[in-house]
């Protein structure tokens, strides 16, 4: 399913439920087609990715953010502006590492698992994992390799939602030769 | 995954992009796991009817709706509160039968399908058929057995989308023998 380029940059803001029962039924489609749970997490990582790399042009088209100076700004960017955005809600950011390098994203309501329950037979199904990838594949194009993973689950028991992210590398852009 | 008796009510507004992003992901699952279009079809529609059983009752809470007296009164809540609501536009009503009992929904624009281009080798798939399923779900929870189709499809080439509703039947309510 290639991207149209004519297509309208007129946005939609709609509830959020309708989305998070087709998100269901998408994490239950790949339960049947895969044997464990971690195999569903890493196909939902992927699929994510994808996601996250075509997600970045239309966020830049109506966000007018700027390229950020450093991974503070980029983690507000994330938690104000983009959730804010795409999910309807706004994490806090937190638990900085004292290398700058790492930080976490507390999700008060993670809209995803509105009436979810996990059974208990996928006790390792990291059911959200969709959204690490989505932030990998989104930064990835911005040139931040960033590592990004579940550290609390309210599906799990948590009284909140954290998504742990590593900053990694930056990835430098293809020059073309005799540029520089 | 059932449903969590405790989920608040607070509703979330979020664009639409990541939503239209994951429904694709979900065709293209089911692309890979079934052998033909018409299947998929079958598929989503199934999972629509799964979700409209699930999102009535988020719906009837949400949008304080009453009983609708009639099939006109329907269409209108249908196209003016829910599909506003869920999927953040709101389609014409029209094309009414001269019995009451048909209509069509015109969507200008499918939030379902930005970004996508059905790719040749998939003629036959019906890829909004989630929505077709929806709908049925839903309102066979209020006792209305409808049956729904897509009638035009941007997607096909078609200048609008347009989703024709057929009433079949009032479901009579399960009384309990004495209750009458």
């Amino acid at each position: 399913m290639s991207r149209q380029s004519n297509r309208t940059t007129d946005s939609k803001k709609m509830n959020s439920e309708l989305f998070t029962l087709t998100y269901g039924a998408l994490v239950t489609q790949l339960c049947k087609d895969y044997e464990n749970d971690e195999e569903v997490n890493k196909q939902l990582d992927k699929m994510g990715y994808n996601i996250g790399v075509r997600l970045i042009e239309d966020f830049l088209a109506r966000s007018s953010v700027g390229r950020c100076h450093d991974f503070r700004e980029t983690a507000d960017v994330i938690a104000k502006v983009a959730f804010k955005m795409y999910l309807g809600v706004t994490p806090s950011v937190t638990n900085w590492s004292p290398a700058g390098d790492e930080f976490s994203l507390i999700l008060e309501s993670n809209p995803l698992v509105d009436f979810v329950e996990l059974p208990d037979n996928h006790s390792n199904l990291v059911y959200s994992s969709l959204l690490c990838g989505v932030l990998k594949g989104a930064l990835e194009m911005v040139q931040m390799a960033v590592d990004v993973r579940f550290a609390q689950d309210t599906l799990r028991g948590d009284n909140v939602t954290e998504i742990r992210m590593k900053f990694i590398k930056r990835i430098e852009e293809n020059v073309p030769a005799g540029d520089e």
